[in-house]
C-alpha cells in the first residue's frame, strides 16, 4: 500500500446518495470522470474483473461463445429496426468527418441478428449461443447513484437463435441455469421475478433483481412463490356486473371538490349512499391527465381512468406505453373540454368531441359504477355505470400496485420490496429477425425466420450491487471471490522486526497463491490502517503488531468481526483455511 | 467445429488489401461492421485476449497498476491542453441531451493527468506508472488494412509521473525493458527506432516497429547501428562554403522548363557548367508550394526549398508542421507572385511581398550554389547563393531519406525498411502537467510541476501485425502463445471407429491442458478440413484418420509443413513436447 495508487476519503462525497456509491469512492474504488461516468482506480478494476471473470467463466461453461462487437456502430441496422427513432434521447448520436450517422451502442440486438445472418444459412448451423461483455452507453436523463445507473457501464448480453419456439424455450432454459450459477457466484441476495418486457419486445421474459433497499426497481412476491417486477404485475379482474337493476346516471352539485378527498366529503354530506355505508375513495373514478412524447416528438394527451384510492403508479404506466415517454399534462388551455378537477369519461375518448384517447384501470369492469367528474366546474356524475353510460378506449395496467393485493395467479396477497436488475432474460421471438430478415433453411429445405432469446447481466452494476448487499457502518464487506485480494496485511508500530516479519508473512502467503494486500505504510497510525482496512473490505484482516513478541498474530473476519490470535507458524495454513473453505 | 460459430471463406473479401486483412477475415476472426470499425468472431476474440493477457502480465510483472477510463470523455480537460481543437476531424465528438460536449477518447493524458491530480500531492507518492487496456477512437480519413488502421482499437496506455528529469530517465526505462518483454513474448520481428513525437510534445521518444512489408511506416538503419522512423531521420547537415569568389548570381532564359527534367536538359544545352561537369537535379533548388490546413481551419500556403533530386516526403513534412495537416496547393490565382514552374526564392519568406512562409531543406546551408525559378515564365536563376542572395524563413525535414544517405550518428549508409507501429514510449515531460496543473510538494516542501512519460502498445493491432509478420500462402502461421488453439484435430472419413478415437484424443488433450480445436464436422470432405486447418494457423495439426487401423496419427507442424506418424499411444505426450518446448 505504499505504493498502491490509493487515496482513501473520510468524508461521502458530496454528490452520493446510496451506499455502494458513498463506499466505492471513499474506499478508493471509482472515481468521477462525468455525470454518470467513472474511471476505475487499480482496487476497483481488480473487482472489476473478478466479476467479469465469473460472468465469462459461467458462459463459457454453459457453451456460449464469446464474441465482441463494435461501441460506435453505424445508423442504418438501427433504422431498419425502428429503433434509431425510437430511443429519442436515450442515445448518444454522432456523425463521422464524412457526415455519417453512428450512434453508441445502448445494446446489440440488430448488430447480432446481422452477424448470424452474414455467417449462418441452415438449421444445421442452429441453435447458436453468442455472448459479449462490453461497454454500452445510455444517455440517461438522470443518471445516479454512481455505478447504478451509469451513462456508461459494461454489460454481457447474450443472444440465442433457433429454429422454432420449442428451441427458444430450451435456449432460454440454459440461459436461466447459467444465470443461476453466476448469480450464486457473485453472492447475490437475488430474486428471480417476471419481467414486462417493455421496449424489447418479446414475450416471456424475467429479471434477476439483487435484494436492495436503494434499488430502483419495486418487484413483489407472494406466499405461494409469485415473484414479478411491479411492472409486470397484472390486476386480478373483477368479474363483469349485469346492468339490470342498476340506478340510472345522475348529476349532483359537489362544490369546492377537485381532490377525491373532498369528493368523498362532500358526497357523503350531501349525497350519502341509500344503503348507509359511506362514501369511499374507491367508490370514486379519478381520471388523470398525461401527455405520452413519442419517439418523433410528437405529443399526445392520455387519460388514465383507475379508481380513486390509487394513484397511478408513473414506471408501470410508462412501462406499458414505451417507447413513448410520460410527462405531466399542463395544457389545460389547449383542451377546454378538460375542466380541472371535475374530468368525467363524458369528455374523454377518442371518438368524443375532445378526441383525447381514455384508458382505464382493469378494476373497471362492466356494470361497476362510480362518482366521477361531470365535465363542469362543481359538479360529479353518480352511478356512471361503465360501458353501460360510457366506454373507454381500452384498458390499461397504470395503477399502482400496493401490499395485499392479490397476486394474480392466486398465490396469496402480495408483499412490495426493492431490487437492483442485475439480469434479464427474455424470449425477444422474431422481431428483429423479421426486421432484419434473418432466415435459415428448415429440414425441409423452406426458408423460416429465426426466434431469437436476449439476455443480459450488469457486469459493472454489479460491482455497487454487491457492495449495496454487503456492507456495515465501517466499510465495504466483499465476498471472497470478488474481493481485491483474500488477505489483508497490516503491520503496525514501528518495531523494525515486525515490518521484516509481516513482509516475509506478504511473500510466504503469495507464494502459496493467496492474494495479499499489504499495508506496509511505515508513518501510519494503526487506528488509521485499521480504519482503511475496514473500508476497503478485503474479507480477512491479519495484524502483524505487538503480538509478534510472543509469537502470534491476530487473524480477523472483516464480515463477523471475530478475531483470533494465531501463532505465527500456523498463520499460512490458518489463511489457507479461511480463504479456501472446504475447498 | 461443428458448433462454432466461424465460416470461413475461400475468397478474399473486396475491400481487403493486405495480407492480415485477407486472412483474418477468410479465416472467420474478424467481420467489418463499419469502415474502419470491425467485429470479433470467436477464434479473433480468443486471439485478441491472449494478447491482451500478455500485455496485461507484461505490464503487472513491471509493476504498473492498471485503472481504467471511460472511452466517453467530456470536453473540458481537452479544452485545457488545446486538444479539442488541435484534434480536428480526427475525433469522434458529440453532445449529450443536455447539449454539453463530449469526444471519445483518442489518448488519454488528460484524464491520467487530473487523475494523479486528484489523489496525489507529494513527491513521496512518486514514482508512479499507471496503464489501462481500453477501446479508442480515431476518426481517421482514411480507416484502411483492417485492424491495422482502424477507428476504433484497443491500445494499452500507460503513463509515468516522476518529480524531475532522472526520475522521467529511469520510469521510461522501466517501460522499454517492459515492451521489449512484451514484444518478444508476441512473438513479433520488431525493431526500435527512434521516433519523432509529433502533435504530443515531448522530446526523448522511441517506436517500436513491426517489421512488416505493409506497414505504414517507414524506418531506416544503419550497419552501425542507427535505427529510425523516417520521420525522426536528421540531416546531416554539410559545412558552409565561404562566399569568397563565388560568382554572381544570373537570369538565363530557360524556355519551357516546368520540370526538373526539362531544366536541367535546357541548362546543360544553353548553359553548361565552366568545369565541364554536367548540370544535375542536384544543382536545382526545386520550391514545392504546399497549403497548411490548422487546427482552426486556417490555410496557409508554405514553400519548401529542397534539392531537385529529392521529393518531399508529406510524411515527414506533416511531422514537422503537426498538428497542422498539408494539402495539395492549388490556388495560383490567389497568388500571383507564384509563377507555376518558375518559383525561386526571390517571391517568397514572410518579409517578401508575397508574404509566403519559406523554409529550406538543411542541405541548403550558407554559400550553397543554385539553379531556380527566376519566378518569371521561362527564365532561371543561375549561381544563386544561399544566404547571400536569399535568406530563408527556417530550414525544414522534409526531403525524402534515401537508401544510402548517410546515418546523422556518422554509423554509415542508410537503408530503407517497412513497419507497423506496434509500441510507442516518450518522455512527454511537463506539457500535461503545466497545463492541468499537476503539481506536488518537495522535499523542501515547494510545489514542482511532475514530469510525465507517456507508453503506447496497440492491442488489437497487434493481432494483424502478427499474421502481417506470419502466414504463408495457405493460411495464418500463429506464434503458439497468441493462438486461438495449441491443436487443430482433424478427424477424417467416414469411419465411426476414427471419429470415436478422435473424441476420446480431444478430451484427453484437454483434461493435460492443452488447448483443442477439434474438426468433428461429419460430412465435412477431408479436403476442406486440411484447408481450412491451414488457412486458421493453429500450430500444430494432429489427423485422426485412414492410419488409425495401424494405430497411428499424423501431426503437422502449421510452420514447418513437417509431418510425423506418430503411435496413438504417443499422441499425448509428443503433443505435450510440441506445445511446451523445453519448459
Amino acid at each position: 500500500m505504499s505504493s498502491l495508487f490509493l487515496r482513501t476519503l473520510r468524508e461521502d462525497p458530496a454528490d452520493a446518495e446510496v451506499p455502494s456509491h458513498k463506499l466505492l469512492v471513499r474506499a478508493g474504488y471509482i472515481r468521477r470522470a462525468a455525470p454518470g461516468i467513472y474511471s476505475w482506480l487499480p482496487l476497483g478494476y481488480l473487482v472489476y474483473r473478478n466479476i467479469e471473470r465469473i460472468v465469462r467463466e459461467e458462459m463459457d461453461a454453459a457453451g456460449f461463445q464469446e464474441v465482441h462487437f463494435p461501441a460506435l456502430l453505424p445508423r442504418e441496422p438501427y433504422e431498419a429496426t425502428n429503433r434509431w427513432t425510437e430511443y429519442g434521447d436515450n442515445i448518444f448520436r454522432l456523425k463521422d468527418r464524412r457526415g455519417n450517422d453512428f450512434l453508441l451502442g445502448p445494446t446489440h440486438e440488430e448488430m447480432f441478428t446481422l452477424l448470424v445472418k452474414d455467417l449462418y444459412s441452415s438449421y444445421k448451423d442452429l441453435p447458436l449461443a453468442i455472448y459479449q461483455i462490453q461497454t454500452k452507453y445510455r444517455d440517461e436523463a438522470r443518471p445516479r447513484a454512481g455505478l447504478l445507473r451509469g451513462r456508461e457501464f459494461v454489460m454481457k448480453d447474450s443472444y440465442s437463435f433457433d429454429v422454432d419456439d420449442a428451441g427458444l424455450e430450451k435456449s432460454y432454459l440454459r440461459h436461466r441455469d447459467a444465470y443461476i450459477r453466476t448469480f450464486d457466484r457473485l453472492g447475490l441476495d437475488y430474486v428471480i421475478v417476471q419481467a414486462q418486457s417493455g421496449a424489447m419486445g418479446g414475450s416471456a421474459s424475467e429479471e434477476f433483481l439483487a435484494v436492495a433497499e436503494n434499488g430502483e426497481d419495486t418487484f413483489v412476491r407472494s406466499p405461494g412463490g409469485y415473484a414479478a417486477n411491479v411492472e409486470a404485475v397484472t390486476t386480478v379482474v373483477p368479474d363483469p356486473i349485469p346492468f339490470d337493476g342498476l340506478p340510472a346516471a345522475h348529476v349532483e352539485d359537489t362544490p369546492d371538490t377537485p381532490t377525491i378527498e373532498t369528493l368523498v366529503a362532500v358526497a357523503n354530506e350531501k349525497h350519502p349512499r341509500a344503503d348507509g355505508r359511506a362514501w369511499t375513495a374507491a367508490d370514486t373514478l379519478k381520471n388523470v391527465v398525461v401527455v405520452l412524447v413519442h419517439p418523433d416528438g410528437t405529443r399526445e394527451p392520455l387519460v388514465v381512468g383507475l379508481p380513486g384510492d390509487r394513484e397511478v403508479d408513473l414506471k408501470r404506466l410508462e412501462a406499458q406505453v414505451s417507447p413513448a415517454e410520460v410527462e405531466a399534462f399542463t395544457e389545460f388551455e389547449k383542451y377546454p373540454a378538460l375542466v380541472k378537477g371535475y374530468i368525467g369519461p363524458g369528455a374523454l375518448g377518442e371518438k368524443s368531441a375532445s378526441g383525447i384517447r381514455y384508458l382505464v384501470d382493469p378494476r373497471v369492469v362492466s356494470g361497476t359504477a362510480w362518482i366521477t367528474g361531470a365535465n363542469e366546474t362543481g359538479k360529479h356524475v353518480f352511478d356512471l355505470v361503465a360501458y353501460r353510460d360510457f366506454t373507454p378506449d381500452g384498458v390499461i395496467e397504470a395503477a399502482e400496485v400496493r401490499a395485499g393485493d392479490p397476486a394474480p395467479d392466486g398465490s396469496g396477497p402480495l408483499e412490495l420490496a426493492r431490487g437492483i436488475e442485475m439480469g434479464h432474460i427474455f424470449q425477444l421471438g422474431r422481431k428483429y429477425a423479421e426486421a432484419l430478415d434473418l432466415k435459415v433453411l428448415d429440414e425441409n429445405g423452406k426458408l423460416v425466420t429465426v426466434t431469437m432469446g436476449s439476455y443480459g447481466i450488469g457486469v459493472s452494476r454489479a460491482v455497487a450491487a454487491i457492495v449495496e448487499n454487503s456492507y456495515d457502518d465501517l466499510g465495504i464487506i466483499w465476498p471472497r471471490e470478488i474481493a481485491p485480494a483474500d488477505v489483508h496485511l497490516v503491520a503496525t508500530g514501528k518495531d523494525e522486526a515486525v515490518h521484516v516479519a509481516a513482509e516475509a508473512l506478504a511473500l510466504e502467503l503469495e507464494a502459496v497463491g493467496v492474494r495479499v494486500l499489504f499495508d506496509d505504510r511505515p508513518k501510519v497510525s494503526p487506528g488509521v490502517k485499521f480504519k482503511d482496512a475496514e473500508l476497503i473490505g478485503v474479507p480477512t484482516i491479519l495484524t502483524v503488531g505487538r503480538g509478534l513478541v510472543d509469537g502470534v498474530v491476530e487473524l480477523k473476519d472483516r464480515a463477523t468481526g471475530e478475531r483470533t490470535e494465531v501463532p505465527i507458524g500456523e498463520v499460512v495454513k490458518r489463511v489457507l483455511e479461511a480463504t479456501r473453505p472446504r475447498g
